[in-house]
């Protein structure tokens, strides 16, 4: 195994396809990003999957090409963790449409020779899982231990068990939900507005010299990250604490420690992610809707689900994704007859929580992983 | 009384001044737009301040001009109703910094003859406040039976009984909170940056064609429309549903009907608006902190309006000023010996509600004014 070019960090394959997408389309080739760790054992046995969010990317456990920073998730996987390399083959795969090596609207188009732009087909969640199911192919892999997410990857994890429910025989879903709300659409919507209203977006052909629409992607992360943090959190953090003066400066500067909080993450995501993406990733998640095909009745999407097990976490102070989302998945799940540990965590952090220092949620997810390590 | 010119629709004045500003700065001359309805009795007793919301103004029962609309408050303002024009002397002033004809940065400025733009002087909801004061002594009212507004208008209703408690004798402070939180702040910021990110803006300066920074303002509009209501009243409002449409466009259309409503309100919005004014205003509202000149302590706020009856109301499905906040300023009325009636309403429209159809609230608004005749 350790020969293998297929196994590794920053892996890079271009995949012919081609792939079935929900907009009716045929998409290939298919390029992913992808990152494993650890050793796939013997029986092929031990994969675990892990599914990003929004902004997320592949480095889960391994430092970011662009800012340097840790894996994203790195609370959560490596030595000595729940997902652990010593034990299991961990893959984590770029979504389809997003900006860090798998195919997305900055990929070049190679009918044209021109990044694709917003002639990238439009995706859905459903659609990120069945590329990776193609890269899964590609790697051997035909069950997995775990599927396990936070937020989108979340929605991953659940679009998982429904498309492919004899893969999955253990799913992990955090802090999301079963659908987007009307709120969670129109936290996205205000931020492909401020992107679509830069015009530096130029209808999205922004490629071709180095002057993307940073302004507009700024403002629609600083409208998003609100959402990721409670009310309670930002006043025990922020406040209404002055930034580097002794008093307010009766100007348009960034007088409280919130504002250039903010102002620091609009900016600094700009250097990181791509202003399409954003469009076509946030689309995606506008457009999940689990119960859709299946009449609006959400345990009818699980009905093939009922041989994975499950474990459902939520915040108390999330939100974007507040824990009656969860109750509602939870309830489904016991409608279809599948097993299912729900547990609603504490956390002054709110949707953000899941990538936080949370020891019972390592607790949780350690004890439901073993779990289903004895059973197998 | 009926033929004085300061009395009645449209009225559009200019005092000298000048108007001390929390700033430091001295403001001078004080423009003002405003309303009067009904007839101010002998004794000048019957003199009720309406004070409006950041987007408002002084057509609080008048057709809006550029609108065409009804006025704001009709639900509350009008014949037969809790305020009556049959019974009270009514006003409405437009808030300084606003851009309906009171002073603000895009009034001219008569040094230069041009627009102040950004040159306007940064002001707070305690100036608005003040220069009410300026017009209420120029119109020959020193006492007021009741101040009443919501949301920003209950700032400056609370402003109003702790800089003038001689003046006020019953306040209503709907739908408000005692000091903007960091989570306030950060969704103004995200909307200050929306405007300030549009290249139109051109630092305030955009009066002298007829191209404003209507793009940014939109964008503004939409993430601030989203915190005025409810997810609860999103849901059942909205839900998922398509807009004209009978499946997912697989574009950026707007597919949702949420996203279509969210596009209106903020296009329409800047017909009616000023960018540069939304800046100021959000602004004096992020500056809003009663317990601020008081050693952060807002029992010692109110401790001269112990001879005030004050009502708070607020609304369970608020978000943006929660019930929690309303408790806040219950707690130091209490505090201070301030005399104070204090209901949570049951609504799903969430902080938008006390401009909706509550007959709840109408209720109570009516008892507490009546009340307060029967006391005098």
């Amino acid at each position: 195994m350790e020969f293998d070019q297929r196994f590794g960090l920053n892996r890079h394959l271009v995949l012919p396809g081609p792939l079935a997408l929900d907009a009716g389309l045929s998409f290939a080739p298919v390029e992913f990003a992808y990152e494993t760790y650890g050793v796939l054992n013997a029986d092929r046995s031990n994969a675990i999957l892990i599914c990003h969010a929004l902004t997320g990317d592949h480095h889960v456990a391994s430092n970011h090409p662009i800012t340097g920073k840790p894996g994203w998730w790195t609370r959560l996987v490596g030595e000595g963790l729940p997902i652990d390399p010593a034990r299991h083959f961990i893959i984590c795969i770029n979504v389809l449409g997003s900006c860090l090596g798998s195919s997305g609207p900055a990929s070049t188009d190679p009918a044209t020779g021109k990044p694709y732009g917003m002639s990238f087909p439009v995706i859905t969640i459903a659609d990120m899982v069945r590329a990776q199911a193609l890269l899964l192919d590609h790697l051997g892999i035909s069950s997995l231990q775990a599927v396990i997410g936070g937020s989108m990857g979340g929605m991953q994890v659940l679009n998982w068990t429904i498309l492919f429910p004899e893969r999955v025989r253990s799913a992990v879903a955090i802090a999301t939900t079963a659908r987007h709300s009307a709120q969670n659409i129109a936290f996205h919507e205000v931020g492909r507005q401020a992107i679509m209203a830069d015009p530096k977006w130029r209808g999205g052909e922004y490629y071709g010299d180095n002057d993307p629409p940073a302004a507009g992607l700024a403002v629609a992360r600083m409208a998003a990250h609100i959402t990721y943090l409670s009310e309670a959190g930002l006043t025990e953090k922020f406040g209404r604490k002055l930034q580097s003066r002794e008093a307010k400066s009766f100007g348009f500067d960034a007088d409280f420690q919130i504002e250039s909080y903010l102002r620091h993450q609009g900016i600094s995501f700009t250097d990181r992610f791509d202003a399409n993406s954003y469009l076509y990733i946030t689309r995606a998640m506008d457009y999940y809707d689990l119960a859709e095909p299946f009449d609006g009745v959400l345990a009818k999407a699980f009905a093939k689900a009922r041989n994975t097990r499950f474990c459902v976490i939520s915040f108390d102070t999330d939100w974007l994704y507040p824990t009656a989302e969860s109750r509602h998945i939870v309830h489904a799940l016991n409608a279809a007859g599948a097993p299912v540990s729900f547990v609603e965590l504490s956390s002054p952090f709110g949707h953000d929580a899941f990538l936080l220092d949370v020891p019972e949620q390592n607790r949780i997810i350690d004890g439901f992983i073993r779990a289903g390590e004895q059973r197998a």
